[in-house]
């Protein structure tokens, strides 16, 4: 007899909530997006949101478990969301336990880059790979690592922050206390800051140009229209970034001999001008023989991965059909 | 009925070759020594002394398999040598091959640093722990990664470069080609050319009168030496080079959220001098909370390790007794 059972994925991120329901085919039958609200109510209005999303995309269908997919250091061992980046106000909270009450189902709590690697390996760019490292680039730089097969997640869960590993100890001071972080030198939101430099340095320049006509903060995004457009600086900061991105992929080269490595996050969008520099110094600096082992792709997934990946969790921590 | 199958550890160094025969109980049985001599007769000459060593050491008895321990980078896919650091004019030598020809047994071939891992791991200092990553701080810095449970050799075996992560961008030109890879400014063979330039700086200091009244170069035994008879340039140099050390650790920490770090080899002897600062960083600058997970600790099998991996991996490989 075939399995019916759906199980939920639900992504917690820091202005939505993603909830995906799935059949053991790995096709959504339901859907709910609503907005994550955290500075109203604390961790336990979020959380009921998050439990009312499950009903919605669930419908009148039963589930069999739920996977939570949550951004920033999670404690797999007590199953405790410690102290995550987006969501302000939340310490130490019990998110699976909690969430498994409300909905009176099983449910697991994941890291979010572990879920997209998960969910690249699974079904998207990193299918039949034993060895894969799943990189997001986006506001911050995050890590997941299928190793041998399976999700590796450290000792208590908190492997894979590959975006804390030193890349310049003259660098930028990191969000983490530390100085010269891959994420401090590559991230979305530290690019950002060296947007509102040339704003500065250069009022006059296209990417001050751009601030005004758009009549917004100067961003990582606003940074790689300006360079697109001609802006000598944000170019080469974006050149910069790229070519510490390749230290950062020469560290995992070097350390982990993987078969692919997935990138994936909103910085895809700076395109060559960001990867060209870091696949050069990939290519330069990292030993030939995990070079000769490595492919580099995009994600396949996108946005959708981390609630994909906490469903497959989900569903492999079911008990047989 | 008992086991009382017998295997051979093989550790293949630049300048000596020790086997070590194991039985079931991992009791050594038999032992054998003898120099490398790679310069006479280039790597089929040195398979043979292998064979001859492997044969001295088990004497009359019965061998059921051969674990071999090589450094530098292997290709397990291949069983071949690619390009040890330590062994003049090898390139991709079939040493697994060859070697099970000459003996006519079932042989293994690993990275030193692996079977180093895996020897603590089984039988040292890191035994019980799932998350173990075994640090060689020598000439060069090593890596062998223990993770859930099981030796990680990446994609075709050179995982665990940890030698050669990035943390000091400006720093000295690694062999490797990279530049300021953490084993050019930890490694013992990197300390020893900032002896010679302390010796070249200060011809009357505490190194040059060690050096003069020993009548060896200046190398990194030499300049602990110094550093613990007051020399203050000696002094700076280890500390400097403990503090990189543990951006490494710090690298570690975040990115595989390891139970246990196993410390060996020659710069061991450097003390507090070197590991006083490496912990402080990583105290300092690691997330809370590998670091609350984390233990480090020093090798308890000492040189002899490389050896007693390599004869646990071929006994790993045996047929059911």
């Amino acid at each position: 007899m075939s399995d019916e059972r759906l199980v939920a994925g639900v992504d917690l991120g820091g202005t939505k909530i993603l909830t995906l329901i799935f059949d053991a085919q790995h096709n959504v039958v339901g859907r709910d997006q609503r907005p994550t609200d955290d500075d109203d109510g604390g961790p336990e209005a979020v959380i009921r949101r998050m439990a009312a999303s499950v009903r919605e995309a669930a419908g009148n269908r039963t589930l069999s478990g739920v996977g939570i997919s949550a951004a920033g250091p999670v404690d797999l061992k007590r199953g405790v969301v410690t102290t995550p980046p987006n969501l302000k106000g939340w310490h130490d909270v019990p998110l699976q336990s909690r969430l498994s009450e409300l909905l009176s189902l099983p449910c697991t709590l994941s890291h979010d880059a572990d879920c997209g690697a998960v969910a690249e390996h699974r079904l998207g760019a990193g299918q039949g790979a034993d060895n894969l490292i799943y990189v997001t680039l986006g506001t911050g730089v995050g890590g997941g690592l299928i190793l041998d097969g399976k999700l590796y997640n450290g000792t208590s869960g908190s492997a894979g922050e590959i975006g804390h590993m030193l890349v310049e100890p003259q660098g930028r001071t990191c969000n983490c206390g530390r100085r010269g972080c891959l994420e401090a030198m590559v991230g979305g939101a530290y690019l950002g800051l060296d947007a509102q430099a040339i704003v500065a340095a250069e009022p006059q320049g296209v990417l001050a140009r751009l601030v005004k006509e758009q009549g917004v903060e100067p961003d990582a995004r606003l940074l790689s229209e300006a360079a697109a457009a001609g802006d000598s600086s944000a170019d080469a900061v974006i050149h910069r970034a790229g070519a510490y991105l390749g230290d950062g992929l020469v560290n995992l080269a070097n350390v982990f001999n993987p078969e692919v490595i997935v990138l994936g996050g909103s910085l895809l969008a700076f395109g060559e001008r960001y990867f060209g520099p870091a696949r050069e110094v990939l290519q330069r600096d990292a030993f030939a023989q995990p070079l000769r082992d490595l492919r580099l792709v995009n994600v396949q997934l996108g946005s959708d991965a981390p609630a994909i990946g906490a469903a497959l969790i989900a569903r492999d921590q079911l008990p047989p059909a």
